[in-house]
């Protein structure tokens, strides 16, 4: 909330165990107005348009999540380099350790919230096309295009040493 | 809002012009709680992975859009069966008229709300990682992985005719 409005912004996220964290720059206006209100974050995946013989049956297939809650700040530096080091574990295995170590002076520019799991629903939309009976021999394709997110050729930058190889990393998703 | 609480609920939407338009059910409690009151609409395009010699210095390469305002309601049928070709048109082109024709009463199930595009802002990061000077030499891969959406194989439903083509679609967003 932001002087009485609603504002919806884009984070990464990641979960551990009942909890969901989120991060940012120490002076991030959104952590700061997150910190003790309630919250509530949103995290989305589209799966497939749902095309169907009428245009009113259209629809997607999806998955999203909605948590509600009152954010908690993370604190302790030892504890924060191990939530963030978790984060990182999740995207990209191994790849904290073999890093530039992090510094107390880059834990203390990071703010770091976590949201209890406790009030949380979900919505999904699965499966195939459901267009009405009377309409099944109306001449236009009706079925499933999948949506798909992948990651693409890793492309080093101008700096990426000889022999260097880029880690494996899994797709990353923002909440909001 | 719900009960004083922000609720962040995914929905497609499209832009024609000065304005973004959502539909949704009759009966949705989110489009009903949105007509006429303060909303923000936030759309978020993931581009890549950054990956820097430090942890900290790690983000992600990203678009985003947030629109702050009060949607008003589009009432007219005529009115709201050309906005919803527009959409379908948007995604498929020559979709809508190939389709079995909209009913009046699929117009009257369906909501249709347009947000004048008065108060918005854009987040954006772009381009290669940004290590600190003395990091460069870091054994450690620096550079971007892309993150692709695209659209998969159509997959026709049990009640496809014979001779019909899938439509060549186009990448829908999703806001919250």
């Amino acid at each position: 909330m932001h002087g009485g409005v609603p504002l919806v912004i884009p984070t990464l996220y990641w979960r551990e165990g009942d909890h969901v964290y989120l991060h940012g720059s120490a002076v991030s206006r959104m952590l700061e107005a997150a910190r003790g209100a309630t919250v509530c974050v949103t995290v989305t995946q589209l799966d497939a348009l749902v095309l169907t013989r009428s245009a009113f049956h259209h629809s997607v297939n999806y998955r999203s999540a909605v948590l509600l809650g009152r954010p908690e700040e993370v604190t302790d530096p030892e504890e924060k380099a191990a939530r963030l080091r978790a984060f990182m574990e999740g995207l990209m295995p191994g790849r904290w350790d073999i890093l530039r170590p992090v510094k107390p002076k880059e834990l203390k520019a990071t703010r770091l919230l976590r949201l209890p799991i406790d009030e949380a629903s979900a919505k999904i939309r699965s499966g195939p096309p459901a267009d009405d009976t009377a309409d099944l021999d109306w001449p236009a394709w009706g079925g499933l295009i999948p949506i798909e997110t992948r990651l693409g050729r890793p492309q080093p930058d101008e700096h990426a040493l000889p022999g260097l190889t880029p880690p494996k990393a899994r797709k990353p998703r923002a909440a909001r």
